[in-house]
């Protein structure tokens, strides 16, 4: 079959990698509708070192069982489903507690060497633990709104309980990237009344706004976190979602903060900065957060796109097959596009 | 009137200054009965330039109200009082929030020309939003329990509290001084089933055991985080609280939480070290804690004290007269002294 495969920076390539099949029992193996390109992708795409044999990539993915294991229980072939970015056993400690991100059996998709999620198949270990059955048919219009609850929805609602988001709340997120634009949207339907997306592209923040942000703060650094003081009577606000993943924007999402309140980080930290205990210490903002547990949000958010009440699919603004991914891995890099759907 | 005085890095004197006397309508003058020293006050005492003027010091004190302002409705003369270790107007938002400490007329003791708690007397801002009226005789046996309500009793609570320690949890505390022996108390009061402490003084952390403590890890650093993992099935506490301020202690507190867990930190941060944001993202470990709100959490803790359910003085363990302050600020730098309990 056919799947991308990262070599280095810049370097990303559609090739012809072996099927895959069935290991264990509990596996499941499952054709791909749909895929999607990340904005954690392109921290390797920008920095990875050469690598001839190359590494398997992607890790959002929706599609139709094709087999299962002999112990797979809850699916059978022909079932949609939606996998979250990390495979989770689904029994450990860590699963019971909705903690699947830190399953004792899991992983990431493309690494040790499991599939990537940018090819025509994928075998899903722990399928029962991992996938969620989607109730519509394969041709729904609801397909790529479905694909977001892989990662990026999640993700943004992931940041939004972080950070404490309240009915009533005032909220500033921290990047106008697919990430933070979920965040909005997630911030928005936990009750947030006032919402701030920092952010200087206007396609991204006219669509923030559609999906509740009240204010549009495009400054950075120091500035950004003197005009949102101005825009909450001096204070800052109680919740600050951060979904870009530097020092630099770590520390200003901590500067945003009211005294009391939450910052809650999902973007990847690239960098080991940001964080000051004594410039949080006086003030008692408090930090939570990291890679999303999607698999234990996916039950709870579904119902809202399957209503149709949420649309989260927007920050979908180009559409390829499998051989236009290297262009769409550039095209994102360069900011031509927000994120990039894939059809294999 | 006679107060201490610190004057810089080991020099801390005993000096006549001038008495306090009301300056605002809303002030109340307050005839210290009880003071300590406080590990924070030791900071100053390691490394204050030299100083010729001097400041006056200490922020824990308990009292008789000698007289208030013509606007001071809730106390009048003869009130015995304990005042947490900042003062607050008792009405702004912050205030109204249970964040007295972000109180936007609120300061620290001994700062910006407020009287510092090691002396004879205190004049009191806010006295109506600061001090909080005791319901027992000026000779109680009690007061020097209610003298912790000043400060170390509510600030292992808020480490407790901020480290989310529920009925059942595993909890590990950094830290045998009367901070971190409070946070062991907090965390036991708060129902915690498992209690380590970190700590090498045989006398501290016997004390700990008595607070509630089950086991005692004289370890630090990678050291102290492995044998924590072995008492924990390789897991970490889900509640960690930091009673230090160094960055190395912080460092490992994050270290020694369990996945999804949490660390409360109240040590003053010494520097900016111990968080690194990469850390934390895969684990989910959250950072909140700060500067103690402790006017917020007295109300809750003083039934406790005053039914003599708790007894969070033991940590005091030398008592004294002003005469003896500097040789408290040796003796708990030297470690000989845990807490010095001062009667002015």
């Amino acid at each position: 079959m056919r799947a991308t495969v990262i070599h280095g920076a810049g370097d990303v390539r559609v090739e012809q990698v072996p099927d895959p099949s069935l290991r264990e029992p509990t596996d499941a193996l499952v054709r791909v509708s749909l895929t999607c390109i990340c904005g954690s992708d392109l921290w390797p795409y920008k920095s990875m070192g050469a690598d001839d044999a190359g590494q398997r990539i992607g890790h959002e993915f929706l599609g139709v069982v094709e087999e299962v294991g002999s112990q797979v229980t809850g699916l059978r072939a022909g079932d949609l489903v939606v996998s979250p970015f990390t495979f989770s056993d689904g029994s450990c400690d860590f699963c019971s507690e909705s903690l699947q991100t830190s399953c004792v059996h899991g992983g990431l998709w493309g690494t040790n060497g499991t599939d990537g999620a940018q090819g025509e198949a994928v075998r899903v270990p722990y399928a029962d633990g991992t996938l969620v059955k989607l109730p519509v048919e394969p041709d729904s219009e609801l397909l790529p709104a479905l694909l977001t609850l892989a990662d990026i929805f999640p993700t943004g609602h992931h940041a939004a309980v972080s950070a404490g988001v309240r009915p009533g709340d005032t909220v500033t997120v921290v990047g106008d990237g697919a990430v933070g634009l979920s965040g909005v949207l997630a911030a928005s339907r936990l009750g947030a009344e006032r919402i701030i997306i920092m952010g200087r592209h206007t396609d991204r923040t006219d669509l923030a706004r559609e999906y509740g942000a009240t204010d549009v703060v495009p400054e950075r650094g120091d500035e950004a976190v003197e005009r949102v003081r101005e825009l909450t009577g001096g204070q800052g606000t109680r919740s600050v979602l951060e979904c870009v993943g530097t020092g630099e924007s770590l520390s200003t999402a901590l500067r945003l903060a009211r005294d009391g309140g939450r910052v809650g980080y999902v973007g990847v930290p690239q960098d080991g900065g940001g964080v000051d205990a004594r410039e949080l210490f006086m003030r008692n903002v408090g930090l939570a957060g990291g890679v999303c547990p999607a698999r234990s949000y996916i039950p709870e958010l579904l119902p809202d796109v399957l209503s149709g009440e949420l649309d989260p699919s927007r920050v979908f603004d180009h559409t390829t097959d499998l051989d236009g991914v290297p262009d769409g891995y550039r095209a994102m890099t360069d900011r031509e596009s927000l994120k990039v759907l894939v059809r294999p």
